[in-house]
């Protein structure tokens, strides 16, 4: 039985012509960037195209690009770098940030930052209002995500930057899960700090970004050799970095070519699940936002997410509850809690993220799948109860 | 004109059998470690036989092994994890660390932890003696490098562990230049943690590990989704990680049979060094000490390193001048000048360091074109003068 991949939010498959240019890489004898021999200046020579490459991309320049190892680095860099430059100020974060920018903004509580959390609404949109009103306490940065990695709900992100810029707040995005699904401009949105990754976008893991407005004053994550205009020490991993600047010259064609397919597949879905509603009652979550295209998460009452992803995984179908990254955990996401969902409901979360090589006849077997695991669960449950 | 790579200090070639390992991982869709479906359960299973790679070629128990994305990385979460958990108390770093150790322990003055140096004698060996004196006062944490990475000495680490644990106080050794060229012994150290990193032994970058003794408290450098025990957030490089773990499978074999190879080529080349010195005043440091067999560092008086590894580099030899990860700078070595050798003479450092797939006739042909660079440079030197 050929397993199908539907969980592209948490990693994505490294794209073959991608592997190809890193693959020379790791051959033969690559050097040490900062080593000033030919096989030192040829990396070097690499990741200053792959610099290029991620700026484009992200509507950036090459010179506030930062090479870091992962989004989670990215975030923790740009939280526990820029607010402690500012004196004083707290730290706001949004209620459905991921837990890489949570807690090291919690971490920073002992250090003269207060943290306070910014609510959202039933859909999971920032509430500005509630922001306005936090901004009046002096402020030293506000980091929301670009799109919610959970429900795939995009932030109106210039705006939450206007509003934290005329209260003297920074601004720091993370962006991780918008590169490669949708068009990143970090110029026109305004933000200081923005994080984008590598491998949420068909490139290798272990090469991430933060994209920095060079105004801004950081202090290092990583201190020691000095890399990255002494910003972020370490030496390069230079096949990723490379692999990470070739996935980046791909993701405007790729969102050009694929997002109607992808987001055909998820309306495919939410069709099909629509149509179990009149056995299951069943909830999409954020359907009425702006979304990321391949993004469906729902919920089916009474049904435990955990046993419906198991139940699914052993019928040949790989989908996620709540975030991988806090999977180990059984508490309800903290996205759909914030969004004031029932607990109940929030436990039965299933998140379907689509990639561009899933089909129709994935997406029709699914639901077939899905259909019978539900009402067998359903049964059990009966016979529990 | 072929290159000929002697800087293998720097960085490594990663093994072909070791990409043959991770490939498979590059190639088809592999999940996210945290993820409960079979993709995801599969990458958990190859990180965990990883660990135990890693562990024991480390000498070390599995649970004892922290990934981390580079030897910068664990240095750092050493350093600001362990020293800070331990109310006041000096940091005191060797005066040969890497900047990855200096700096992370200069970072902690502002945070009630005093930073002082320890002082080594003419070979490069940690004074004792100086040591002792210094751990008088109350001392948080010592970090010593096992191996240098210039002159390649390998310091007493079980002494300098015993002396720092007598008098209460923490002890890390970064060991990135140790494995995969000396055997490491974890356990028989007693040192608190250790740091080795992958692209060092032949293994992919991107791959490191903090090994740690888990009655140590550390605090975490990266928050986030809690991967690593909760000590080291962000998706797990599963490829690299991999690989890591394919090259330490190796360690011991490759120390086994390539030590004798390379040594016979570093004292090929330190002979031929000894019979430069009819004409040139030329100093080898560190020969009478414990070094790496494959490390040869040495300097000729009036000819600056920078200007003598550019020439050796158009004659097709990648050797390096100082430490890669300073070598953006022109200050003579810091661990030179620790060493008291006169700023002149460090300024012409150059080292050489040698790797199993290296032959005799590479050495004797750079030999040759030192020879002949050396005497073009000096002539070069008398015009000017």
């Amino acid at each position: 039985m050929s397993h199908v991949y539907l969980d592209h939010n948490a990693t994505t498959q490294l794209d073959s012509s991608v592997l190809q240019k890193m693959l020379p890489w790791m051959q033969a004898q690559s050097g040490n960037p900062t080593s000033r021999h030919q096989f030192g200046r040829n990396a070097r020579d690499a990741v200053e195209l792959a610099r290029n490459q991620v700026a484009e991309a992200c509507g950036a320049h090459p010179s506030q690009v930062i090479f870091t190892s992962s989004g989670t680095e990215s975030n923790n860099f740009a939280i526990k770098g820029i607010a402690p430059m500012i004196e004083n100020g707290q730290v706001l974060t949004s209620a459905i940030e991921h837990p890489c920018v949570t807690n090291p903004a919690k971490s920073l509580q002992w250090q003269g930052h207060p943290h306070k959390t910014i609510s959202v609404d039933t859909d999971g949109l920032v509430d500005e209002a509630a922001l306005v009103e936090l901004l009046k306490t002096p402020t030293s940065l506000v980091s929301v995500m670009y799109a919610n990695n959970e429900t795939g709900v995009i932030q109106n992100i210039a705006e939450i930057t206007t509003l934290a810029k005329a209260h003297g707040a920074m601004m720091h995005t993370d962006a991780v899960q918008m590169l490669g699904k949708q068009p990143l401009d970090f110029a026109a949105t305004g933000v200081h700090a923005m994080t984008v990754s590598s491998h949420k976008a068909h490139g290798p893991q272990g090469a991430a970004a933060l994209i920095l407005d060079k105004r801004v004053d950081i202090t290092p994550l990583l201190h020691g050799g000095g890399q990255e205009r002494n910003l972020r020490s370490g030496t390069e991993n230079v096949a990723a970095i490379i692999g990470f600047g070739a996935a980046c010259a791909l993701v405007n064609a790729r969102i050009a070519n694929q997002t109607a397919h992808i987001k055909a597949l998820r309306d495919q879905f939410e069709a099909g699940l629509a149509s179990l509603k009149t056995e299951h009652k069943l909830t999409v979550f954020s359907q009425s936002v702006k979304r990321l295209p391949n993004t469906s998460y729902f919920a089916v009452e009474r049904i435990e997410g955990e046993t419906l992803i198991m139940a699914l995984d052993r019928q040949g179908y790989a989908v996620a509850s709540g975030s991988a990254c806090s999977s180990d955990s059984t508490e309800p996401s903290h996205v759909l809690l914030a969004m004031g969902v029932d607990p109940d409901i929030a436990r039965g979360a299933v998140r379907v993220s689509f990639g561009a090589e899933n089909t129709s006849e994935q997406v029709t077997g699914l639901l077939a799948t899905l259909k019978k695991e539900m009402l067998r669960l359903k049964q059990l449950n009966a016979i529990a109860a």
